[in-house]
């Protein structure tokens, strides 16, 4: 029954009880964490080969170079052809980089605004105003970087098959909106995965700014949660079929594949966009840590190596999803407070309670030791409109914990909920 | 006998004697090259240790944490604390990124553009000019970053002790001067180290501008050729004393030290500065690769380690230099054509040759198979107003190569020599 059609005395006793379950959490002295997309320690195991590679003697790429020495911007062919293969673009298409792609794409940001990107007609800090496109809920790290650079964030719904391509296509008619970011696989915090319509919808649409960029982030390329992997859409070539070839500045990392933050970077694009990235990359560096991305190409093998380890992580994942889904449906379910995804990859769920009450429910959690990544956070600004969604992350904690936290959060759902009702 | 004493008579022997030289020289099909501060295979093996490092079950700090996963942007005490030592300055003061110190330095000078430093009154730019010291010769990876932000370069002189000091105090006094370029130990290309009295005078110099910055690049702080280690002035503590605490970005690697591009960089500077760095900075990511600053730690030990390695690479480096200047000498010092420096560590010879023919040097020797780093390339913006200036990098080949490399660029010397003089 929900909550919404209890009665007056109904209501005072589920509040009476929902109270009373709050004070038996508090009393358990919680400290638990869902605050961060971070791997679990046994995730992590899985990488531990890395921790001794790619060994004594082994220095040389496949092409012959020693990848102890300077030089070789674009990264080694020995991995960046690995991933060509998972993201079905062409070894020239491909650049490989240190850790993390935020940092390649804070670059990219950084470098259009101080000099323009190579389709620009100046620098976007010499626009009157930058317009950037944010599908919500979103990743709450891009919209930092858009917020940094003092763009104007204009939010999109993300629909169960990727960002509002209706909302977009009116968008892109002001030719001071430059770009949108976009996590087109299993996006943080919905889990939602861009459909090929979509995806094709943004790489054929026109656009006002001729230097108008889609960060496609495809952070989860292969961070599937069953048995399937995801499909890969190609948009370059969808761009580049449609006249738009520089459309899309597109990445992915083994962040969540091997150790976090000391992995490997791809930047994937069209040959004129990395050419116009190496024009300043090549000033900014010489180029990147290749010893490590030997190792990893030695550690993989080739594209199969990588899903034979992402099995093996949802093999841990998939556990700690399931629960939560379980604790929600369960705690939850039959009083209609509250919705959530049912992801299939990617490190979230994505949690909406009763409108306005988001903030009091991470409040009510922390005041019982359970971290909550705060209200508001998947969106620009931190500000969630209707203060009603929550993003949790389950990777990090082990299984009794993240029940735990889990019970915990529903509670505070409940609690919220009635205290909103009045009772 | 100075070339300049020749008579006609004796100059036109020479002159057929030189180019006689010169031909056999061509006729050798020689393919070597002096052209960049590249690390031998025999320095980089000296490091092999770390391509297995830091090894299996060993991914904990030494503050416990799991190195594996997210975290620390200021990078791993561990590693801190090494170069803290080194450089003579406290652990809060020291920052550790991933391998190149030239790609903060970039962001460093990117982001005061695009935002302002923390001493600025607005972003750099919004200034109507933004004007930089550079001294000459120096660095040309420098000087291409402060030409790609647009900055106008103004030469001073790098003197037996440091750059111009009372240059640079005059130049200082218009607001628009913002910063400095200096390598201050075993400079790029000169050798020179600056003097306790000129880092002084440049920590306490007065500036018109309240967010002047020295770009302190000590590159080459444990670089010795010798058996002595150059003296580490303590900067940052001299500004702080003088009321100028901001002063100084202080950068270092390892780049020269373990393996080149995959190796640890270091920023060193106030803690105000490191603030400032951070904010933007925890936009651009979200920390370093700490998996290989362990594997760093590891590998050194303690400060002691580091320079236990460098005296090794001095073992390998120094008959490379020596032979380079016996060479020198001996073609070219009874003819009085060139001067050249005689460094006591770094990567870099520096040689004057006859005003005029500097281009023309570099044009033989590349017609007869050796290449070398384009002449005018240690000035801004590449033009070395005097064309006297070759950059000699004798690390990367072996010690036959070399020899037969100089014996060539003398002989280049001397044929330019000639050519100039009309014989």
């Amino acid at each position: 029954m929900s909550l919404l059609d209890f009665d007056a005395d109904q209501l005072a006793a589920f509040a009476a009880e929902v109270r009373q379950d709050y004070d038996v959490l508090k009393d358990k002295d919680l400290k638990l964490d869902l605050t961060r997309g971070k791997p679990a320690a046994e995730q992590l195991d899985l990488a531990d080969a890395l921790l001794e590679l790619p060994g004594k003697g082994n220095h040389h790429a496949a092409d012959g170079t020693d990848v102890r020495n300077y030089g070789n911007l674009a990264g080694l062919a020995d991995v960046r052809g690995i991933w060509a293969e998972l993201l079905g673009v062409e070894l020239e298409q491909i650049y490989a980089g240190d850790s993390s792609s935020l940092n390649i794409m804070f670059d990219l940001v950084s470098w259009a605004y101080a000099f323009g990107t190579n389709d620009s007609e100046r620098p976007w800090k010499d626009e009157e105003t930058v317009k950037w496109i944010c599908p919500v809920p979103g990743y709450d790290r891009h919209f930092t970087i858009t917020e940094k650079f003092g763009f104007e964030m204009i939010s999109v719904p993300m629909l169960e098959d990727g960002p509002d391509l209706n909302a977009i296509q009116e968008l892109v008619k002001d030719p001071q909106v430059k770009g949108m970011w976009v996590v087109p696989v299993f996006s943080n915090p919905t889990g939602v995965t861009t459909s090929e319509e979509i995806a094709r919808g943004l790489a054929e649409m026109e656009t006002a700014a001729p230097d108008f960029r889609i960060v496609w982030d495809n952070a989860y390329a292969v961070h599937t949660l069953t048995d399937e992997f995801p499909p890969v859409h190609d948009v370059l070539g969808f761009a580049e079929a449609a006249g738009n070839p520089n459309r899309f500045w597109y990445l992915t990392s083994t962040s969540k594949i091997t150790h976090a933050g000391a992995g490997v970077s791809f930047f994937a694009s069209s040959v004129d966009n990395l050419d116009w990235y190496k024009s300043v990359a090549s000033v900014r560096g010489i180029g990147p840590n290749k010893v490590n991305q030997l190792a990893h190409a030695r550690y993989f093998g080739d594209a199969d190596g990588v899903r034979e380890v992402m099995r093996k992580h949802a093999d841990i994942l998939a556990p700690k999803f399931t629960k939560v889904l379980e604790i929600l449906e369960e705690r939850l379910g039959q009083y209609e407070v509250a919705r959530w995804t049912e992801p299939k990859g990617g490190y979230f769920i994505s949690l909406d309670v009763i409108d306005g009450t988001a903030s009091r429910v991470v409040e009510l959690a922390k005041e019982a030791g359970i971290a909550l990544t705060g209200a508001g956070s998947s969106f620009p600004l931190k500000q969630d409109p209707n203060n009603r969604n929550i993003r949790l992350a389950p990777s990090l904690p082990p299984v009794a914990e993240v029940t735990a936290a889990m019970d915990g959060v529903a509670t505070c759902v409940l609690l919220a909920a009635v205290e909103k009702l009045g009772a």
